[in-house]
């Protein structure tokens, strides 16, 4: 099976856990038999890959997102960068014309387009399957998943099909009803519209070059940025009538708010934390080192990070976005492909970060215009790169970098830093990259 | 006014805020005028001051608080320290010692002692003086301070007055009751026992040398561990009769837990915080730099600090202590009698810690058996001195500092550095303090 995963999401309904570079989706708060815990995109890999090992997986993602993808899924994932947002038809032609350009993907096979954030089980990893044999088989140009209404719910598009129950053509489609139309829609058959699709890529691609002016995938990723913004329903759902839809019976869950997400965790508590005896049906999600005492505690989310704490009645943790919107402080804590970023401690005119290297990773080479630097090897060994000048670096050791000097560092194990960094203006824009050549 | 003030408490129940080595007397949550926070010492010895410029105050504690009231009230404050703890009588009779040998106060002078920690008004310092007065006029041994009841409180001991509403001989003295008791006690003119009380310094004195065999202050002090405990109460207040109480019916709260601390306060958010408009009484006390968001809480308090998140409904938070009984982690922060010190980071063999000296203070001369040190200046100017070197200190200077190495610094303005801490043992225990001696 070829599917492309589609990550985007910007994180404000989930703070203090995500942030600007940590959507939901990267949010570790499903523990896994091993005791360790895992987050949505990676619960999601897995299960594809548990399904059909041989299942094709390519990530469609912005690039903020890439160093998280990479950190939390391995450096050799295929991942299709958008440049910038042009709404979802460029990004699923971009995505597709990777996959035959790149990928080398025949026009004629398909592939299942699919978002990374429902909370799902093994059933429907097998369902995206069958989808891409339906697909393939040729007989429509478009095949949809629909899922099983649970509840007349008014948050979700409901597809009407021609037959109730099985794989039928799709006889109309609807947008969010309330709640009394949305119950006469379940009556006729109606399936919830999860934005999971299967075509063939040629498909696609035909369509895409209709309205696009190009000649392959490096082609469209140049000229992305000059793209109109045009959705996908607008440019193919709509004007298509050959679509079919596979009903889907079991466990698909929209975790996008703290009172979803919890109610998915098998555990009340995660990370240091204590509950009294008369808490009920609370939970505390703690990143921090430190405990979180709950007291008296009825229907409460507790969550802490090192962006922030949140305290929240149930019910009202889908209200948060707005109050997030004013936090103008910066992303404290951030995952890179070569490891972790923890900022410790801000002043007037310096900060301290904790720098985790993942073994055999490095950071790019790079430097700064305004601040000078401080590192404090403080666990495992590496070699650092001052200047093109290395050097084996192990606890204790210190290396001071000034202003317009280029560093790196290379983990030979996992290696932990303090970096202090000093200087009048600290910002994440003054950051110079250079080309590593080592001799 | 000659006046004992008695500074003890464990700081469990205003946990994260209180902790070991910062009782709840510590804790500034009290906004001032000028927009800045006092704790409830700098509070009193303000209100004393106060009413009487002149008024010689003495803090008896024990040597863990020393540096926090140094910190809090200034280098000069007195401060008659009880060498470990031998209960009531032994720490009065030291304190009375130490005015009279190391103060040189007359046998013939009163003095009020008087817990620190109640939260009062500038009328409770003017009953404090009366108290002095007839103290001073030595027609009774022994005044008391009686607290009008506002209700029948359990909580406190009565004092049954002979005479109601005016300074009166004590008819007797009553254990907690219970509600019903209270009452009547109540009906008769009873007053709670606040642990306030006068006495002429020689009156005590000859107590102390009928019971204990000591010299003066100097040998009491040092055979202090020897002393057997015993209480006040057993010791001069059972075996009294003449004893008067000075009624007082103003405002007299005892804040020592979260759920009548918070009452107290004037805001309903300290440090950064956010409520939603659904919130209702509910109270943010935040000394982290990251923001707290509350929404839809009613009856809540959320307490952050380094040392961890308490999130209560206000009547459990009372309960408190056992939990954090529980809690093994290390204290977080401390106010030390040069500034401040704050664990920022902690690893397997690694700790991290921001240090703030303030302006013309150094910390002790030192050195650490199992623990290397990097230090890096943030901000400010002083003078570090290793191994009796002497070097001039600015921001970005790096400071290396092995195991065995003596070292300290001397600030000239304020000056905060981050001291990254690597060994594999790292404990409050391992430092050996040397004496400084200057060229």
């Amino acid at each position: 099976m070829n599917i492309i995963l589609l990550s985007g999401g910007s994180g404000k309904r989930l703070w203090p856990l995500s942030n600007d570079i940590r959507s939901k989706q990267f949010i570790k708060v499903f523990k896994k038999e091993d005791g360790e815990y895992e987050s949505m995109l990676q619960r999601m890999y897995k299960g594809i890959k548990e399904v059909n090992k041989d299942s094709n997986v390519t990530i469609a993602t912005s690039s903020t997102q890439t160093s998280i993808i990479k950190n939390q899924l391995g450096e050799n994932i295929d991942i299709s960068i958008e440049p910038c947002r042009r709404d979802t038809f460029p990004a699923i032609a971009l995505a597709t014309a990777y996959l035959h350009d790149v990928k080398k993907i025949s026009t004629d096979e398909s592939v299942v387009v699919c978002p990374v954030d429902p909370y799902v089980e093994s059933d429907y990893f097998k369902t995206l399957e069958k989808l891409y044999e339906v697909s393939n088989k040729g007989n429509f140009n478009l095949s949809l998943i629909g899922i099983k209404p649970t509840y007349p719910s008014e948050k979700y598009g409901y597809i009407i099909p021609e037959e109730k129950d099985k794989l039928s053509k799709v006889k109309t489609f609807k947008e969010k009803p309330n709640v009394e139309t949305a119950k006469e829609y379940i009556k006729e058959g109606a399936l919830w519209n999860a934005g999971v699709f299967a075509y063939k890529i040629g498909y696609v691609l035909d369509i895409a070059h209709k309205l696009i002016d190009f000649e392959d995938y490096y082609d469209l990723y140049d000229k992305y940025e000059t793209l109109n913004k045009i959705s996908f329903d607008y440019a193919v759902v709509e004007k298509e009538d050959q679509i079919q839809v596979l009903p889907f019976d079991g466990l698909w869950k929209d975790l996008g708010t703290w009172n979803t997400l919890t109610e998915s965790m098998n555990e009340r508590i995660m990370g240091k934390g204590v509950f009294d005896e008369k808490s009920k049906n609370s939970y505390i999600i703690n990143e921090l080192n430190v405990p979180v005492l709950g007291m008296g505690l009825e229907d409460i989310i507790v969550a802490a990070s090192p962006d922030g704490i949140l305290v929240s009645k149930k019910d009202e943790s889908s209200y948060i976005k707005p109050y997030v919107e004013n936090f103008k402080e910066q992303v404290r804590y951030a995952e890179k492909s070569w490891g972790t970023y923890k900022v410790i401690n801000i002043e007037d005119e310096s900060q301290t970060v904790l720098v985790t290297l993942n073994p055999g990773h490095s950071m790019k080479y790079h430097s700064h215009d305004n601040r000078d630097e401080v590192w404090t090897v403080v666990s495992g060994e590496g070699v650092s790169i001052i200047d093109d000048m290395e050097q084996i670096i192990r606890p204790g050791d210190v290396i001071t970098i000034d202003a317009g000097c280029k560093h790196t560092v290379l983990a030979t194990t996992q290696l932990k830093l303090v970096e202090v960094q000093i200087g009048k203006e600290i910002t994440v824009e003054d950051k110079n990259v250079y080309k590593l050549t080592r001799k």
